[in-house]
């Protein structure tokens, strides 16, 4: 069957159903956040990179792609300049939980046995894990016990290699890649317009003690809100991610719903 | 100031920050579901308009467009079919009622005080009414008590006058304007790539008895799913739809916000 | 088996028992609130109604009446005036939600299998859907997929030659018919007692813009509370609404409980 | 100011105000529950005893009567025969919790700042507590620290003087008057017409080990499900127990709230 | 089979699965609090005094002590002091049950098939009831009907001659018992270096008006904490009820269990 | 002042409010866990090691020790085998927030404003900060705005010179470090008599996909139920840990709380 759209909210239903009904075409559920992402960045880099790597992985599995969330889990301090910062707007735990189990079982009454969440956003990582969890007990309360879930960070997928190519200076950690090269490069490459890198901050790696503090020493993030500096990303770097991570997540999703 | 973009989360956070710190700048949120829309429109009739009605009217009156609630409360047989059908995908009236305030105080913590609501999809409605008062009740325990909040569904604008030009044969009612002329035109004038109104099935608006059955009765429902017939849809009435509800709306948020 | 009352609280746990373990007797339960009714009515109009609705009902279909729910969810502005007012005293929507739940589930554990919630408070409506949709859930959890549950407002049964006989000057609609007409004259044919006609306040309908604001606009309610004027109410008018809704909803449910 | 009558939904909104909004009138509030009460007593014994008592010192101090909880927590198998048994209806603890915080909030919201819980059902004691705790907690987010509180069971106000009148052949504990003399000889003084004591089953009292099972043993309630015998009830001490329990709970209140 | 030791969380895995893998093994799980208990012992009494007594009963039936629950529900005024007083720290009634529920189930994961809770903290119980009402529920949901549960709190097993052996000036009520010559013995025979005797305060029982008021009147409860005096505590009234309830719980498992 | 013990719970409460009412003695709060540690650990090494991290450091600072959270949030296969293990026994994720919320603000209105969580789960981390957020703001809104919270895992403070000392074979990283050297070193040197080194399994490292998959695939975990082998650990190498944790705990706290 060859579907007119990745996307599942353009299809109608009759061809949503004639998709899903048997089970075999998977799911992907980009799960974003709205979140500061330095002076060159917008808002929606955590919505708009994932939902472009579930597009392209659905493409080739034969996949549809489910409308993203748009708000995610609270900033950390470590990986997200913290939540205190403007612009960032965040869900509790338990909201987050909420809406993921009730739409996976959603999914799942429709007849869909396959989903792979695509996260965007380090910090959605942990709430995801008991969203799943709950939605499963709920599906396995209605005698439903054959759906398999992949839950997944794209930059996860970035190889030994990839990393050595990306950051020839070495590599500072996922962990401060927050609106740095990583996120800058895949911008650039998808939507430049988006970009202005001329306003970005060159800045050191933000270092933080290995403990966190609440409420959060503002101080701790570089004023910018970007955890290393963008200045290295590129359009080739970005197509790079683009080619290593679809190429990545493709292989995980064939070798599990296959 | 003039904002690069009427959504918000298309801005770096600085110029998000200048924009809505002095709380004079609205932030329109839009309301919406994934829902079945019969058989010639797509499962997110209910985000997209909502989120165009957003857009203009911010245009307008120099408002920012959050990002989109993009699942909405279960859709019920009367206004939308049923939550049985394939494709609508919902949320438990918890889970959007947490959303929409954890949202709301996010958007009041980074100063903003006129908030405006425009749904799109009628089953959220009371759990709009309700996130609100929660968001409110705690905004006011951290000593925010100068929000002001405007809920609307875009379609309560389409004045009489309109009605009549719309619906010539005699108007229906909102109630089963589900997938009808109402949307079906509006989808003509903004996404006409997404309509296929050849495959829209020509019926007599569903009628139902003057109370609700559940499980709901699946056969009360028209088989192809919509509730009233989109035959006479038109590119022209959308265009007087967008016209009418546009301006309606920017009226409105003109007399409460200014 | 006749019974010697209509409302199951009155019975012994025996005659309860054999009255509902075979699943075929109705339990119908009236759902109110305690809310201003203006300067002439009492704070429990929307108990008193549906609860004399559902024993007329269930004397004739042979049900059973069950503790009415005395407290419902927020009053709305415009069609009850509003949360703000003194006497209102109300349930968030979760509270609502949770009671009627359980409610539900505790009567489907003694066997009934046939419920009707009969409404008396609009601003319920959503939340009852969703408190049924809850219980069957977890109902079918149980194994327990045979419960049929009807929800109904008593108004909805008033039909055209009805509201032309009752508003010979034309009808003001439903959204505004709070402690006007139609219920000033149900409690005139039930509970004189309980009405002061003499002090109830004649005025115009209240006239709201297409949509809401919160907090409350205060001003945009008629100072007595009311949103259209008892002072056409009747005795007579009572009595007929008395007899038309009391006969809808019996035929409805004889249509579907037996 | 007089009042027209002790309970508060009697009341039109006016009037309801003029008697709260200075705080000094209590509110008196019965929590019930739809429990089984043996052979010979009905389904709202819980309901009607609190009722009546807080009408009665309402009467006497000038207080008011709000809409009686008539849905309560679980039945516990060695104070009301267990929540197995057909006709008791029940809440979860989070539902009772949350419905006496929210009408406890409501109240205050009015201006009401003394508020009795009159309590009819053992079971109902700690969710009572725990509501009121969250009560008080978020009222005092909302700056009102002055409310006043008072909890009660009517039955801990027959003194020693007269539990040896009324038990003449000894006190078999408040543990065990689950239908027994207690409720059913006031049940005799004010509804005689709802107890048919021809159909009392007389039984020594239920005796429990010092421990509870989960799931309940049925077999250790008594089948009749009174936990011990009423046959020596009678509309003497019916009288008696309305007077001792009245007068003591008025001398409370005195003593609490002038 | 030969467990190294009582205490479930002191064994491998592979012993703890093979202990309870069958179903037969007992767990008993010690709920506790910390809460102040006068100026003569300290915080954690509640959750030594079921701990031990969990072992003594495990090691004597062939059972396993799970993990104390160190944190309770709320103190209350008249078993406990109060919640307002230092030191005592404690759960909402929510998290408690939520808490128990989780673990109950997780050991009936497992295979354990027989639990019981030692209950060492009054306020608790009723908590305690909900938190298993709740897990029985979803286990059933999960097919899981085999599962036993056992509730008790230690004293109720101190029988009428024990009483009057440790009271011989008469027994004050176990409502009284907090911080008195119960515990105190208790802790006497086993943790004296935890006891200071010598700043014990001797008074007169707490005496309390037959209903509770809140926030709560502080100077109800003696300023020590205690509700009675622990003055004629000894090792050998320690040594007493030890002997007594640890027979009277292993009595009642057996029973239960076997 | 001099405490007569690092624990909260062993002091009497006039010492405990002594110690903590001025709010400058820092609490320390152990977060641990139930779970399986593999063939040669006890179940409950996850609450032991962060206990004795905060004594040593509660000793060197002049704080106290609050009592250890024993069940924590649900092992994740690639840093706990999986929460699918017999033994393993934990918590929802919102269970685990709620309880450490109360805790926290039980802990604030004592008068402690310096509190620092010793987690020693690694799944425990989000919920944990979750738990703090919510706790902060409830407290926001009862006007507690000075109390400062540390989180930390003992782990973290392994620097690098450690690493390189303690593995010389090459660092697995933290994520396998599941019942492997660290772990087990740290055990061999404060409870010996629960460790059997003897039934340790040694392996590989674990190694696992960049994806997750759920319901869990058994077959990834090491059947042992370790991540990495614990062969190379020994008491001198839990010496060093201990020194080096402690060390760098106390550093922290003093740059934080003095």
């Amino acid at each position: 069957m060859s579907l007119s759209s990745a996307f599942a909210s353009e299809l109608t239903w009759p061809d949503y159903a004639a998709a899903v009904g048997h089970g075999q075409t998977p799911i992907l559920i980009p799960i974003g956040s709205m979140e500061q992402h330095g002076h060159h960045m917008p808002l929606h880099v955590d919505v708009l990179l994932p939902t472009e790597f579930a597009r392209r992985v659905a493409s080739e599995i034969g996949g549809l792609v489910a409308p993203a969330f748009t708000y995610g889990y609270k900033s950390h301090q470590k990986s997200g300049g913290g939540n205190h910062l403007p612009g960032t707007t965040s869900l509790d735990g338990a909201t987050l939980v909420a809406a993921l189990k009730d739409v996976v079982k959603e999914f799942a009454r429709h007849g869909v046995r396959k989903i792979c969440l695509v996260n965007g956003h380090f910090e959605n990582s942990w709430f995801i894990v008991e969203g799943i969890d709950l939605a499963l007990r709920e599906l396995r309360w209605d005698g439903i016990t054959d759906l398999k879930v992949v839950v997944l960070s794209y930059w996860d997928f970035v190889h030994k290699d990839a990393i050595e190519q990306l950051y020839p200076g070495g590599f500072p950690g996922w962990d401060v890649e927050h609106g740095g090269v990583l996120e800058t490069s895949l911008m650039l490459a998808l939507h430049p317009q988006l970009v202005q890198l001329d306003r970005a901050v060159d800045h050191a790696p933000a270092s933080f003690p290995p403990y966190d503090v609440y409420p959060v020493k503002a101080a701790w993030t570089p004023a910018c809100g970007t955890l290393s500096s963008p200045k290295e990303a590129s359009v080739e770097k970005g197509h790079i991610l683009l080619e290593v991570c679809t190429q990545g997540i493709v292989e995980a999703l064939r070798a599990e719903f296959i």
